[in-house]
């Protein structure tokens, strides 16, 4: 039987895994470290990388936190108990170079115990992309890279959360996605996967460690691209609507700030600048309206 | 008995004046006109500057909208009927010079009306403003610009109106106030304010005609003060807090959001240019520092 103490240690290795693949690749940037103590239980271990030669802001964050659900979260569970454990890594990376697109990935563990004969244990996470150009060739391999890795634990997994990924990273009220999606899960049990929770968590493991040579590829294809103001501008604006996603749609912040989580560690994911341009439209047949025509739902790019 | 389609032309009236009366404090930048329909019923007319010698980004929109109110707002108004009325006029300036403080303004009518024997009607609104740094005295003087427009009619406005901004204009997860405050108010009618309709609505057109004069006056005192790179990074920083604020927390922008507004006049909020940097502290002493020091509740400007 897999106990949290484990996940949880995995999860700091793959951590550690990430930051040195990410430090690799970028040639110049450095994480520096905080650790932190939850007031209402637990800690974690961010890590910000900020002006590397490509990575302008990111962060990766482990984090280990217990404590008491707040009554409104307990209401959308239909739990009656109020002990929660959650860990999990946590990836943003915003490049300041147009072409080398933002990306996320979280892995994740969650468990509610105390309740009488009930026990509510799951994973979650996933990994997606969000060119502020989208490149076809990019996206083909990047969701390629996430299909090898699902199909190694089952062979609907990236059909299924591929979908949950294209659904849930929307921009509902721009009708846009925030990106070309990529893979999400959530509360994957052997009731929902039919795999046992040793499986589950291996699959987990897997996801994070999917991260750094996606990465690393993606960065390589485009760093030595030659880019202008145009460029900036778009990519500018393509980070407004990351954080109109993040702060109005995403339930892990929106978690993260009901919880008490720590501020800085949750809004990491916010890009160090960001404009907004009333009513702006591309030009027709221009680079960025392609852009935008590809930000759509159920593009099937393997 | 005054009718909603009176208030609507009061109110582009003083849209208007408004307009003019930016136009003239600003010297160069000229709004632009957009009228629009929604879908579902009624439009509005969103007027931008963009680009002024201290006007970066601002709107000044009018709208008069009508149609069938979404469940989960009819739920939380606790009324089965759902033809709604709404206008009003809403402003924010997003000054390029970080010495003039970012505005906010807002007037609205609101009615419910096709439930039996039972109409629900009131006015709602308030001014508050954001200054990038706090300026004792320009911060006393607004303050006391409003409370004169409040005194004139009814002696407890100001007081509970003040305090309701505070309220209202926090941002939770920071602990800390939007900007100075200012007013806020919503649902007033005869029986919660002990006030004839007329004078309700007296007050709602004074509220709005006290927007160019105090504004103009900002403008003026700082408009000639020197500034450099820490103050405009500054600035950018506090545009970031406005940007949580709106998203996370603005009841108007909800419920611009999920009644299918018109995007680019309910986002027109958001600022030019926002940064995020990680885990910012000013130092200590420092005009950054002061200025956190006096975002707080209850300050006694007056």
């Amino acid at each position: 039987m897999i106990t949290k103490e484990q996940i949880a240690e995995a999860y700091q290795e793959i951590q550690d895994e990430i930051c040195a693949g990410l430090e690799r690749a970028d040639g110049k940037g450095k994480f520096r470290e905080e650790l932190w103590e939850r007031d209402g239980g637990g800690g974690g271990r961010t890590r910000i990388i900020q002006n590397g030669s490509f990575l302008e802001k990111g962060g990766v964050n482990f984090s280990a936190v217990h404590g008491k659900l707040p009554d409104a979260i307990k209401k959308a569970f239909g739990v009656s108990t109020d002990d929660f454990f959650a860990t999990g890594v946590s990836i943003v990376i915003h490049p300041d170079h147009p072409w080398i697109p933002i990306i996320h990935m979280n892995i994740r563990y969650f468990e509610m115990t105390g309740e009488a004969g009930r026990e509510l244990r799951w994973f979650g996470g996933g990994i997606d992309l969000t060119p502020h150009y989208v490149i076809k060739e990019d996206a083909q391999f990047f969701h390629s890279a996430l299909k090898d890795t699902c199909d190694r634990f089952k062979l609907d997994f990236y059909t299924k959360f591929k979908k949950w990924a294209d659904d849930y990273f929307f921009i509902k009220h721009r009708n846009e996605t925030r990106g070309i999606g990529g893979i999400f899960y959530d509360r994957l049990n052997p009731e929902s996967t039919g795999l046992d929770w040793e499986s589950i968590f291996e699959f987990s493991k897997a996801v994070g460690r999917t991260f750094v040579p996606v990465y690393s590829e993606l960065i390589s294809r485009n760093k030595d691209k030659t880019y202008n103001d145009i460029h900036k501008d778009w990519q500018y604006q393509r980070r407004s609507r990351y954080v109109e996603f993040n702060l109005v749609y995403d339930a892990g912040t929106k978690f993260g700030l009901e919880t008490n989580g720590r501020i800085e560690s949750i809004l990491m994911s916010l890009p160090p600048q960001a404009n907004w341009t009333y009513d702006f439209k591309p030009d027709t047949g221009s680079e960025e309206e392609n852009t935008l025509n590809l930000l759509k739902k159920g593009i099937n790019w393997v």
